[in-house]
């Protein structure tokens, strides 16, 4: 095989069959296909799109170029829950925990910082001693002693989509629905799931920025899903601004913890509670939303979910007492207030500048080999909307020495916006994708 | 500068300033933007195309990554030849000898195969001893003693063009206008020449396939050269069958020095005196189209042209001895005749499958990293037109061993159809093109 021949082949806009896609995957994962060359193809993709075929396929060969998960001993429904990303999402840091806590696995394989938005595995390191590069083996003891995993993609785990992202990160070709789609499942459907629940973000801060794009990744990856008899439910969030308050490694996972012990704000409450409720009913814990939403606060309540979370931390590593005293995780050396210029009301607090003011501040990466700084960020106590009189604290921000504070303030500048009066916000979760299509969304 | 903010405004269609070129091809240069990065942003160009001031620019980024000739001193006319790229195309080795002993400079860069068809520094390293990777000092000096130099682009000479150059070989995006020109013009501008003549390749062994596309190139390289005060004229040449009879490396070599011997194949002879005579005409030597032509007849006829071959081989420590015994090339293992199928009038002798084959033999690369054998080929003795019996000798087919003898048989197969009528080949020389536009080639 020529890999010129496949390049061409979607430089003109022509589509590969099943077979094609197969030889060219196989051939990047074993380097005969260069990483130039398939940044070069994944641009062609990019720009001539794929049809519903050629997604499967590409999903179905980047999930052969790597081991899966054989999780079926465990007797118990496995069930997963992925993120299209945004910032201020930590909402996996609190629903891992809280729905193992409930009987179901959960074999979590997240990813790192990508663009404007934070990975999970980031704000996993951000604790003392916690291990995200786990083997299968090790990562399947995990399941079977407390039901509950917490891993980065292993070299076993779809190889060949791992320096594909890495790629598209790196080459502006992230925002490509059918790459996304097929990138997402071929790791997910690694992981030997009875059931998968997604959180498309919305709004500007959202990978993909328009509604229609977000639908069509949420049916094809419902669709991709069924391929595999792996029943999968999208739920719509918000990302038109960030959520909850903390942004930046430690302060995201010191938020989480506040959540599974029942003080995280409301936000991130609703959407862990929407997303957890799917997640118990593709489990089959119970097929009421309402029984499922109780279920959930009550785990929370009986600090259930916080125990289940230190126990994660204590498997892998880590120092399991920051659930008790977050104080424990990594301190910023500077903090300080950013206040409202003017009194009036909360207009926007834009999720992209404040995103991309983390990585300014050393907590995210421009290239994939950078290391984060865990303790930088910014905790953003207020939302749009919010009536703000002129001085008033808006956020803190905390950084490494005084020109980060400075930047920082420099993002805060450009994300938060006061004005006369302010549009409505998105709803947090608007709309429910499964197999019986797009309907708008009805809490539970 | 993130370089993905560049690519990102490529893929999306938008224009760069001459800034931004400037800074991503010398972000480049210097190793900050990635082979891969560099793929993709090539592969969104292809795509997306560039207008006339961004191919000036990136012209003008190329040329400024490296040094340029200095040649001023010479005191004599500074005139090179370019070819898009054909199969049997071995014109610069006979012109830039013949050109150079009328008392024209001709600084020649010249590279390696590319894709199906052959390369000039692949050729001239077929003479026993023949170094093509001179400095440009050393190219310098022999400008000064013989008035030529034939040599690869050197690390000195548009560095960001020459990775770039590899790149898109293996990336299939060879065949974009704007990219061609950029990448012909920048390293013929560090020549310090003082005229240009280009052979555009027309017909179905062309790199650009379509007429209309032909002329752009021609034209964009004529404006390219008119930035820079370098007076460009360009000839369209047919190359919808090889040009000449021998196809690989030593076999067009022995073909050439041949040529400059009088013995060349009319096809071939046409084809240079009619570059030469653009070339002598851009020296100010002469005016007088056929004045030009019988001059280049006449340095043919008396030997000059082959004696200045030989000064040049010596000059660059190959075995000068070939131009009068070429059973000094290095000779193919085994050689068959190919015989006519059937009688019938040859209706196609296609360069592509040619020029593929001549690498399945050994003779061309996959990859950059590939060495060549000299040896293997095809000497394809009938032309579009000629009218053969059954069992006739076709061709011969030069290979390292019985499977290659097979795999060249097969590529011929492929490449030669005898019909029982043809329709006319295309006029060897149909069009060219200079700052006055674009005119049918009159022969001198």
């Amino acid at each position: 095989m020529d890999p010129r021949d496949a390049i061409a082949q979607k430089r003109d806009g022509k589509r590969l069959t099943a077979a094609e896609w197969q030889a060219f995957i196989r051939a990047y994962a074993a380097g005969e296909v260069t990483d130039y060359q398939m940044s070069a193809f994944l641009m062609a993709c990019f720009l001539r799109g794929l049809d519903r075929e050629e997604t499967a396929a590409l999903t179905q060969a980047m999930l052969d170029s790597g081991r899966r998960l054989d999780l079926a001993h465990l007797g118990r429904p496995r069930i997963d829950k992925h993120s299209t990303g945004g910032v201020g999402d930590k909402v996996s840091l609190v629903l891992a925990p809280l729905v193992s806590s409930l009987g179901v696995a959960v074999p979590m394989m997240s990813g790192r910082g990508l663009g404007h938005t934070g990975g999970t595995l980031d704000k996993l390191e951000a604790i003392p001693g916690f291990r995200t590069r786990l083997s299968l083996r090790e990562a399947t003891a995990e399941l079977e002693a407390i039901g509950c995993t917490l891993i980065g993609q292993t070299d076993e785990i779809a190889p060949a989509d791992r320096k594909m992202y890495a790629l598209r990160d790196a080459t502006a070709t992230v925002e490509a629905i059918p790459l996304i789609a097929a990138s997402i499942m071929s790791k997910k459907l690694a992981e030997g799931l009875t059931g998968l629940v997604l959180d498309v973000k919305r709004g500007p801060g959202a990978f993909l920025r328009d509604l229609d794009a977000q639908l069509e990744l949420a049916q094809t990856m419902v669709s991709l899903g069924a391929d595999h008899e792996c029943p999968v439910v999208a739920l719509l969030t918000a990302m038109d601004r960030p959520l909850g308050r903390a942004c930046g490694n430690a302060l995201e996972t010191e938020e989480a913890i506040q959540a599974l012990r029942g003080d995280g704000p409301p936000d991130l409450m609703e959407v862990t509670y929407a997303l957890g409720v799917e997640m118990l009913r593709l489990a089959g814990i119970t097929a009421d939303a309402g029984d499922a939403r109780r279920r959930l606060e009550g785990a929370v309540a009986s600090g259930a979910a916080a125990g289940q979370f230190q126990r994660i931390i204590e498997a892998q590593g880590g120092n399991p007492a920051v659930v008790d005293d977050p104080a424990l995780l990594p301190q910023a050396a500077e903090c300080e207030f950013y206040t409202a210029p003017r009194a009036g009301v909360v207009a926007a607090v834009r999720p992209r500048p404040i995103g991309y003011g983390v990585t300014r501040l050393g907590g995210g990466r421009t290239k994939t080999a950078d290391s984060v700084d865990p303790t930088v960020g910014f905790v953003i106590t207020v939302k749009p909307g919010d009536r703000v009189e002129a001085g008033q604290p808006l956020a803190s921000i905390y950084a490494r020495d005084a020109r980060g504070i400075a930047d920082g303030r420099a993002c805060l500048d450009e994300a938060v916006a006061i004005a006369d009066a302010a549009e409505p916000p998105l709803p947090l979760v608007s709309h429910r994708v499964s197999r019986a299509g797009v309907e708008p969304y009805a809490a539970a």
